[in-house]
């Protein structure tokens, strides 16, 4: 159940990195409230203060413990509510601001990347109830012993999304300093369109192939409670990006964007004997060493030996060439070599599963521009090439003509 | 009942202004844990950090609310409080920080100088039984809605008393810029001593006169609650000055310091009609408007009218002259003048009461000096003199000298 009059809006570092923008921010609340809706504010930190504050722990420490980390870093976000509250209040609204631990939000003990488990509405409702704009600060909860935890990257989307789920807010509206989701990166693709909307899963894809505007995390918990996410321009009016559960509408779109990557690496293992469960054995080993293996190929076999490659991020490398490379030896394989000069180029869409062609579409294209394809893997909303990383803008720009995506309306 | 392995350290902004410092302090919280005592450590917030947030408050309105206040204050507290757990821990000792919030520090509703009202000391006792050194944010807490309040000037020696009284602790020690309570201020009197113990009661006095290292209200706890204070010096390790319960060791002893107030200035209504009631009324409307009149002298009446002087903090002076002029001009009084060129010198000792003749050498010494004794007024344990400003300090060096505070042990 939606409570229609209820909005829960979320400004990011950028919006509130100085009181002048804090205060744009203040009015562009009250003027919401002002059209007659209720309204739940969530605020990081200023600009630069989590940086800062880090800095503060590293002169201390080089290895702070983490339950301190979090009690350290969960007062920029209190700095940023209390001041909102003021900069709201001077403008003539009343306000309240509130820590995670005030408003109830129960996480897990795991500090500096806890997960929520639950939110008690109940002061909340209250003091809306009484007319009051309500700040929330983003970011932090409580575990069970009342430690301050922080929910790690994205988390005050996070609690914007988990806050909207738990008051069944009518929308949760992301600011940032985008206009909302493009077709591609509009600094990379000239002809880049903002979409009007796109779905959870659409929009899951993005976020892991790269697109910075949300963590996959917090889409995936709004995907799950089905909370309308509206992305959103700090610094204009203009309607952004919805992000929805589209399943009708968006039968006749087949890609909703393009996307690139380039902080992953190719690893390869050559002459890896070709009998069964060496490749689960190397991919079992990683997995413990918690490296994330992305993309995947193992090349047709020659002589009872085949090369196996795949992709990890460029900063899991180390562990991961550790780990081969004992693989390697243990099983007999050949050497192991790295590649940090490629790109994963993507393409996103709900429409792909049901239309034919797609993935032709994307490698011809390449092809006309004589790009060449060194790994692929498709699922039922993705398909990602790896192709060489000086090629990348280039693929972008053509694959975006490809499926026509700077004329759609 | 006290526990006698159990130590409470106060430690100011000054002693944690950097990391450097805060540093040091860690080093001496571990020092006194590594010989044997359980430590539990208040802290301030680092140096200027407290102005600093004052200042953004100040950027963001000019009537911020006082609930808003106490939200972005606390977080001072906060950061050297997780910093400090950080510098222990790098030193290899456990240690553990909490907010006030989540040690229970419960307040009455007045924000930015709320009251304390208790303190559950059950999660501090349980982290000290696990061998970890236990670091509480001063200056805050929360009333029973569970919004942050603030404690106000002297908070954070309030909370180290108030947590050394339940906790039952051995000793609260003050960390300090200084070596300890002298006999006078030594920047003012070059032969002025470092007292080794002072009863409460002088202590509070000595507070209420300006001497600067400790608020009277965290005294008046201690007191109440017979904590035993360790004024000492953050820089050094000699011993500071004990505040105690001193009735019997105290018996000889007559004066204990000489202090000097320079922030009061001296009202005088003249011609006052010599009618039962008038004084009264004049005192009793001060009261209303919240001024605090400290002595009061009335002249001997001539010709059926009288004058009356008294003293106020400069900073109550406008309201002073506003309701002093009204009532003045309701019982048919005369003019209403002002004079900021004054400054009070006084002698505090428990002795007092006991000794004649201490008042008589007081005013001998100024006596001898030509210093003119403008007003008077006396407790059982203080002798105040009202003087001109210019003649402060050679009046405090001469009673210093007159009553042998330079020579005794």
């Amino acid at each position: 159940m939606r409570a229609h009059r209820l909005i829960v809006q979320k400004f990011g570092g950028s919006s509130v990195a100085n009181p002048e923008r804090l205060k744009r921010v203040a009015q562009r609340v009250v003027e919401t409230k002002q059209g007659g809706r209720d309204v739940v504010v969530v605020v990081s930190a200023l600009g630069d203060t989590t940086d800062e504050l880090l800095e503060l722990a590293r002169q201390i420490s080089d290895d702070p413990p983490e339950r301190e980390l979090d009690m350290l870093m969960a007062t920029g976000e209190q700095v940023s509510v209390a001041l909102l509250a003021m900069a709201i209040e001077q403008l003539g609204e009343a306000a309240i601001s509130f820590t995670g631990a005030q408003v109830g939000i129960r996480t897990d003990g795991v500090h500096t990347k806890a997960r929520l488990i639950d939110i008690n509405a109940r002061r909340i409702l209250e003091e809306l109830g009484k007319g009051k704009i309500v700040i929330v600060a983003g970011f932090q909860g409580v575990n069970i012993a009342q430690d301050i935890t922080t929910l790690g990257r994205g988390g005050s989307d996070l609690t914007a999304v988990a806050l909207a789920s738990a008051l069944g807010a009518a929308v949760c509206e992301i600011f940032t300093d985008v206009e909302g989701i493009f077709t591609a990166d509009p600094r990379l693709v000239p002809a880049a369109r903002k979409l009007k909307s796109i779905s959870y899963d659409e929009m899951l894809e993005m976020a892991s192939l790269g697109a910075q505007v949300m963590q996959a995390r917090s889409i995936f918990v709004a995907k799950r409670f089905r909370v309308p996410i509206h992305v959103r321009s700090s610094f204009s009016s203009k309607e952004g990006t919805m992000i929805t559960d589209l399943a009708k509408a968006m039968e006749d779109i087949v890609v909703s964007g393009v996307t690139v990557q380039k902080d992953e690496a190719k690893v390869t293992m050559r002459d890896v004997p070709d009998k069964p469960g060496m490749a689960a054995r190397l991919f079992r080993e990683l997995a413990v060493a918690e490296t994330n293996v992305d993309m995947i190929v193992q090349n047709v076999s020659r002589e009872g030996a085949t090369d196996v490659s795949f992709t990890v991020l460029k900063s899991d490398l180390p562990t991961t060439l550790k780990v081969t490379r004992q693989v390697a030896q243990r099983i007999g394989a050949g050497a192991v070599t790295t590649d940090e000069g490629i790109a994963k180029v993507s393409i996103v869409g709900i429409g792909m599963r049901s239309h034919s062609g797609v993935a032709a579409k994307m490698f011809e294209a390449m092809a006309e521009e004589r790009i060449n394809i060194e790994m692929i893997s498709t699922s039922e909303i993705k398909i990602s090439c790896v192709i060489r990383k000086i090629n990348a803008e280039r693929a972008m720009r053509v694959i975006h003509q490809a499926f026509g995506l700077h004329k759609r309306t």
